[in-house]
Parts: C-alpha cells; sequence; structure tokens
C-alpha cells in the first residue's frame, strides 16, 4: 500500500496531480449544462460536480471555475439566471466530451457538437433535444470559495422532462432505463449495472433489497 | 413525455418527492465518512454528495445536513477538524448503506456495521480497513446555504492511501480496478463498466479515444 502525503501531493508534477485528485473521489453525476447570454447566443458545457442539495425545495448544486473555458457559462447564470441540466446517454458521449474544448466565446457549443437545443414552454434556456431527463433551474445561490478561486452553484429545479416509464411508484427514477452514464476522473466514460436496491436502514436490523 | 413544473414538484407528497429529486441528477459519487469525537468516540457514516473542488491545493466537498442523523458527523468534523473519506465496494455495500441508520449518539457505526477502523501513520480520525482508496481531509471551510439548512463542507486532502497497481502513468486511479460502485437516489447501488476514455477536446477535432 501506498501513502501520499500533503508534501507527496504538493511535489507532484501539476497535469499528474489534476489527473489524480480528480480521479480520486469516485464516480461522477455528469451532466451537460445549457445556458444562454442576455443577447441570446447558447451554450454547452460538460460538467461532472453536479451534486443533490435538497429535496424540500428541490435543489441541485455544481463547481464553477470562473477563469478558463467555464467562463461564458458562469457570466450566463449569473446574467440571466437560469440554466438546464441534461444527462448523457452512451450514444453521445463523445459529442458531450467535445463540449469541453475551448470554443471561442460566443461560438454555440450546441452546433459545433451536433446537438439540438429545444425550447421547452416557457423555459428561458435550451435543453439537449437528445437527452431523456432534462432539467430546468433558476439561479439561487453562487457562493465563491476562500480556499480556491472557484464559487458553488446552486439552483432550484423550476422544470423537469421526462418518459414518464423511468419513474417508478415511489418516485425513484431509473437512471439505467433512462441511459444516463458516469464518468471518472476529467475524461472516462462508464455504463453502470444495478447492484441492489436497499430498504431504509434501521439499527440492529439486517440490510434488506428492496 | 411528462412535463413537472414547480407546481407539479410542489405538490407531490413528500417522500414521493425525496426520492425522486434524489434520483434525478446522475449517479453520484459515494464514501464512507469517518469522523471521531473530542473524546475519542469514532463515527461512521455513508455520503453520496462528494464533489471534487480543485486539484491545486487538492480540495473534496460535500453536503452535510445539520438537523437528523448526520448530526454526530458534522459536529466531529468542526469541532476536531479533520475527517475521512473511504470508498465502497460490492462486497460490503450492504454494510455501507446500514451506517445510514440512525444509531444513538456516541455509538460507534465502524462496529454496529461491521467495519474495522484503522489508523493510519499520525492522521487523527480512523478509516475503513476494508476500503481500497482511503483519503484523509483537514476542515478547510463550512459554508451554510441560505436556500435551506444544510452546509458546504470543503476539506483538503491531507493523506491518500491506495494500491499503487491503481494508479496508471499520467495520475489515472482506475476506480474499477479498486472495486468502486458508484449509488443513484438514496439507496440503489451501482457497479460500472468503462465504455472509454477520451483524449483532451480540442476545437475542430474528432474526440478521440486514449
Amino acid at each position: 500500500m501506498r501513502i501520499f502525503t500533503a508534501a507527496d501531493i504538493a511535489a507532484q508534477d501539476k497535469r499528474f496531480r489534476t489527473t489524480f485528485i480528480n480521479s480520486l473521489s469516485g464516480f461522477k453525476s455528469v451532466q451537460l449544462l445549457g445556458s444562454i447570454s442576455p443577447d441570446g447566443k447558447p451554450n454547452l458545457a460538460i460538467f461532472n460536480s453536479i451534486f443533490h442539495v435538497g429535496a424540500h425545495p428541490p435543489l441541485l448544486g455544481h463547481i464553477i471555475r470562473p477563469k478558463g473555458p467555464e467562463h461564458d457559462t458562469l457570466e450566463n447564470i449569473l446574467k440571466t439566471g437560469y440554466y438546464t441540466l441534461n444527462n448523457i446517454q452512451e450514444n453521445y458521449y463523445k459529442q458531450a466530451h467535445q463540449t469541453s474544448a475551448r470554443y471561442l466565446s460566443g461560438e454555440s457549443e450546441f452546433e459545433a457538437c451536433g446537438f439540438e437545443a429545444e425550447m421547452i414552454g416557457n423555459f428561458p434556456v435550451p435543453f439537449v433535444k437528445e437527452a431523456s431527463i432534462k432539467i430546468g433551474l433558476k439561479l439561487r445561490e453562487a457562493l465563491p470559495l476562500t480556499v480556491n478561486d472557484t464559487k458553488v452553484i446552486i439552483g432550484e429545479i423550476e422544470l423537469i422532462q421526462l418518459d414518464e416509464s423511468l419513474i417508478g411508484e415511489d418516485g425513484y427514477v431509473d437512471l439505467e432505463k433512462a441511459g444516463s452514464i458516469t464518468c471518472a476522473g476529467l475524461d472516462s466514460y462508464h455504463r453502470t449495472q444495478k447492484i441492489g436496491r436497499l430498504a431504509y436502514a434501521k439499527p440492529g436490523q439486517e440490510p434488506r433489497e428492496l
């Protein structure tokens, strides 16, 4: 077994450390984030730091770096107050990864990467037509972290579109049936296979499959 | 295709909505979080909201609810300033889920759920001996969210233990080789199967497998 101390990690080559630390913490929630500039230019970018914040009200969060290729996405979210999250399926995972390329500011990754932008109802930001789970969010908080130059973005879910057959009687959305994939690190994509779903855990009671 | 508006979601039964919203945003990073009280009582709890914050310095985040069963974990992290994250493998996923039961305050989930606590070097908090990827963190930020009663916890990685054979030449940690699993919603566990790893994306260049 190898042990890395803080000093060992700090001494790593920068690219090595980026890959190492990014892949360390487990498989991630990966989504295509759609946004739009105030003058109507759509933007699409892959994010792998999506996390659940709460269900009452329904809130999701993600991390964003103000500098670098995510700059347009952040500006659009802050200026318009809205964005969309769209799940990634195996048949378009390469196109989804391609949205991480540094396209020119204002160039639409929908078009450049071969996705169709879809407007739903009055929601002001396009969704990815190809996605099987589409979530429209309204910005609620943009918290700057002091430890590094990133922001925590919290959005409230205002619209969801999915096939009703994906939703179980108890509300559970079957991500495998939806074709959603997961990612590891910055660039590795994985399909999943269910092991089991477990009942609500209680002390002194054996774990039980649902 | 079914569309849910904010009003539709708000009208859902509370338990249905909890399950629905928790499973919507994709497969999650799931880890066993180890902590210890100032008087030396170890605590272990499953968390599925782990996210990558940065590699320089190496930072991970997660969401925690001050009220309810995560209360002990939060108190321990705030009082001692340290915690551990330990990956979950298929052969102990039921025990890992069992740590979510509401054990009495001060009762060790290590013991109650059948895990061995392992101290590494001078790190002040126990790791899960059974885990193949162990991460020791120092608390850096505990940000309260105004939108609901949760906190964003940011920790800096101070120690990592894993088998060197899991680390690629470029720093990539092979989570499948490590046996790490992922979860969906609150209670569904999944193994993964690699689709492909893609090269750094560049505009005007076709996505390429590594």
